[in-house]
């Protein structure tokens, strides 16, 4: 390729709209342009790239004996009422109808197609397992788009689906898919990009893992334990609860006038009672109900909405219309509350604690004092805490770390939830009809590729790793009034065209310019042709990421190209 | 791939919803599943076909300078807008808004986005000429969709945007791309693809070519000349006008109570004067405006619509609210006619022609004797009549043809109507703003591999030409009580894996089912593993289409194979 007919601008300034690097470096370096609020075109580099992303992903589902096919991106109502999704989900789904008038959406996941196929084509037990899986577009109406290509609204992705006639051979294969996982990624150039353990979330489910690359630019909060190597997405992340060891103490009625918050609580005690001694209490609405549920937790601490919706069997949101609750907000407490039709849920981090402050259930008073089993002397308690700095690790007790993460990818056991509810079923060997149990496996490409920008850049652009980088090779020509190197740039580029991927910046531009633009399509080789060496038959060699910088002799660049690629493919 | 892992059922009986070949195969061999009207899921062995194709594409792409990218599928409204597609393209064009309220419509070809994104990375003239494609899924929401994957409302496509500086330039890459298409056919396996001449219809611009395969399938009516190679879709097709010579007549005008039509006429005359010697009034509306139109033309013709919208300026429909058009229905004739706001045109079937018949524009009364110089004297001819069995070539005189065709690709020469109306300019050499000119170029890849079947079937099944066959070769493993043949298959299946797709038969069917599964799968090459041949260490290989069967020893099959590849691939 020649730079000069390569589609795409390339930009010195940053863009006002961007933060994080991939999101930054795609639109300097002529990678992807804004179509629509989190729609994208691809231009030709961010094109190759994905290509081979895709190509890496396809040879290791093929390997793992997946079948590729290709399911619609608009789909039928009909499937999404059949699995029960076209009501459960939200906005994010895209409705509509066509010209006549019958009800449709746009794929965002696809197992209700995967399924309707399956049903027809799989009908005895001879078949099992098998996994099929597409590379298609997907379109998510997501209210926050932003990053570039990390949170879009229209996207690549490989989605995977393997049916089984057992937990036990579901496990199995999960496990096998997992291993895939690893080699893709691992084959992108992004070994760093870890497992968690996930949240099924909308998609069902009882185990989830989530492929994850900690860096500034996530989304998501994920806990790591350095020590034992504990890994989890925050939404499901345990911690060891330390109980803090009080004598137990008397209850006392305390006036606190105006005092509604934590924060005056504590301000009101002049600090001498802090807030891990403190109580506080979070209210929330169950979705499509009419359930309340106030939730005790100590001060220090916030609720995973994430764990509460397990526990509640329902998407929670923090109650914000208080009308229809008699309730005291502002001083609500576990002492002598009178909850109503409120579900009352203790947390463990409260568990058999004494000597707590806490509302009194009227305002402008708190007590002092509480002891949990004494005065409160709940059923049961329950984990629904988020993982805080300072939190120590379930596992081992080392102090946890909390990091940003982009998921690239996620692996589900679906178990029977959408071959059960469409009716999915197979001829077993003894001639009964039985429910196949069912996996799902996703990656997002245009993720994937942002990702990996995040995980290796400099501050002029990205080192593309040798496996999906657009090209393998980048030649510069500094031709100067002496000189016209012109010739020996392009022999190169016709001699190594045959083997590499190579592009020639033959704009006759100022090194200046060649070299930033290097920079930004980040290729992993560059051959830089400059009078100085040109004149004794030689040109520089050096690596994107600058561990190899070397001049050698015109004639052994085939040798010399030849092993560095062979170190850093 | 062992077969009895295969997703998809295959089936011996006639599907009742088919009716041609390549949907009736696809449905019987487990190819395609229907989603939902015009709406398909692609199992395993189409991916894989459409798959090679795909990559054929991408060559030739490629070869002539392409460089890929990716547009969306869901298009902001504001792009349509532009380029006045939105309002003046029909209910095709899927129209919806997102959560946000914003319109969009689904993506059914692209030259809007092609557009937005050259415009803003091709500002100088040294970019030009350039071209973008993808491969991505389209979708049009068509009235009829037919024929499994001939006629789909979801599709994928390859999409071509050429732009350049001049119209030579364009013209030039218009005979390069034409000769890309050329080999695509020729390497996918059928050369019999022609091009012909056709109308650019929604796309505008002047010149365009479909790509036509000849087959019962087609919705398209295509003229050909077999004497001197004439080509043309029936939209554009010209032929040559035979003048009947008639002295000239005198006027009389007779009552012909209750005539109405040309058959009533003919009838009435009593099969003395035939259609040939008679003038008919077909009568159209002008879409979006209160135009009418009135075509005088000879009985024996129709008028092609496609041909009238070019000379009119827009779509054309047959009139069929007359509530606002005062004449005489029935009875119109081009004598004495007062046509009031209706504009008026003459075919050349009817040019200088002597003792015509025609309506008087009066109920229950004709002309006879009416003489086109002496009586009519229009201004202009004009060719609006479509080509009938019997019409001799504008070219060489000689008989046309007319064929059935179904077109896998189209080639336009767009001019500047989406550059200009979107705004598009590049500073040319001498610092001027211009406006590029452009070419588009598709190919559906679903419809090409229905094509494919319907050039190559027999009535078993596909006959998939070799580089685009699922597998290449497909073993067969019958064995009996006396022997079990599977470890020599498994061995040959083995030995062969390494250089070409092979599909194993190890279900232990009998030899009737196997050999109707394979010829369902249409693979090119077949090894049939006998008990009796076995025996004297041999095994059958043959061809799909019959042109070759040999038994040979064991030993021997690679090298047979190889010779075999070289003959047909």
């Amino acid at each position: 390729m020649l730079l000069s007919q390569l589609l795409g601008e390339r930009y010195r300034e940053k863009p006002s709209d961007a933060s994080i690097p991939s999101h930054i470096f795609m639109l300097k370096g002529g990678y992807i342009r804004q179509v629509a609020n989190g729609i994208f075109s691809l231009l030709p580099p961010t094109k190759r790239i994905t290509r081979k992303i895709e190509e890496i992903i396809r040879q290791e589902m093929d390997r793992i004996g997946g079948q590729e096919v290709l399911f619609p991106v608009v789909l039928p109502r009909d499937l999404w009422d059949e699995s029960g999704r076209y009501d459960s989900v939200g906005s994010e789904l895209l409705r509509f109808t066509d010209r006549s008038g019958a009800g449709c959406v746009l794929g965002m996941t696809h197992e209700e197609a995967a399924v309707h196929l399956a049903r027809s084509e799989a009908k005895s037990y001879q078949k099992y397992p098998f996994m099929i899986y597409q590379i298609q577009t997907k379109f998510r109406d997501e209210p926050r788009a932003r990053g570039g290509l990390i949170r879009v609204r229209e996207f690549t992705m490989k989605d995977a689906y393997s049916f089984h006639t057992s937990q036990e051979d579901l496990e199995r294969y999960y496990k096998i898919c997992f291993e895939a996982y690893e080699r893709i990624f691992a084959r992108c150039g992004v070994p760093e990009v870890i497992s968690v353990t996930s949240d099924s979330g909308m998609m069902g489910g009882a185990v989830a893992d989530e492929f994850m690359l900690l860096c500034d630019a996530g989304e998501d909060t994920i806990v790591t334990c350095p020590h034992c190597g504990y890994r989890s997405n925050m939404e499901v992340a345990e911690f060891e609860h330390e109980a803090i060891e009080r004598p137990e103490s008397e209850i006392q009625k305390v006036a606190t006038p105006g005092v509604k918050t934590i924060d005056e609580l504590v301000a009101f005690f002049e600090g001498k009672v802090p807030p891990q001694q403190m109580i506080k209490a979070t209210v929330f609405a169950v979705e499509n109900s009419d359930r309340v549920v106030i939730v005790f937790i100590r001060a220090d601490y916030e609720v995973n909405e994430a764990k509460l919706r397990r526990i509640v069997g329902a998407n929670v949101f923090p109650l914000t219309d208080y009308s229809d609750v008699d309730l005291a907000f502002g001083s609500l407490g576990p002492y002598q509350l009178n909850p109503g039709k409120c579900e009352v849920y203790y947390d463990e981090t409260i568990a058999h604690a004494n000597d707590m402050s806490c509302g009194a259930n009227e305002d402008g008073y708190h007590y002092t004092g509480v002891c949990m089993d004494r005065d409160i002397k709940p059923e049961k308690y329950i984990d629904v805490a988020k993982v805080i700095t300072g939190s120590k690790c379930a596992k081992c007790g080392q102090e946890l770390k909390l990091s940003r993460g982009v998921e690239v990818g996620n692996i589900f056991q679906l178990g029977t939830k959408y071959t059960e509810s469409m009716g999915m079923t197979y001829t077993d060997k003894d001639g009964t009809q039985k429910t196949p149990i069912m996996g799902c496996y996703g990656i997002g490409v245009g993720r994937l590729a942002a990702c990996i920008i995040e995980a290796h850049h400099d501050e002029n652009g990205p080192i593309w790793p040798y496996a999906v980088a657009p090209w393998q090779i980048h030649i510069c020509a500094l031709s100067n009034k002496k000189m016209d190197v012109m010739p020996i740039a392009k022999d190169l580029y016709d001699k190594l065209g045959g083997q590499y991927e190579v592009v020639l910046d033959d704009r006759g531009a100022n090194a200046g310019v060649q070299f930033a633009d290097a920079d930004l399509l980040g290729v992993p080789i560059r051959i830089v042709v400059g009078v100085k060496n040109a004149q004794n038959g030689q040109v520089e060699i050096s690596t994107r990421d600058k561990s190899i910088q070397e001049v050698v002799d015109i004639a052994d660049v085939p040798v010399k190209i030849a092993e560095i690629v062979e170190k850093i493919k």
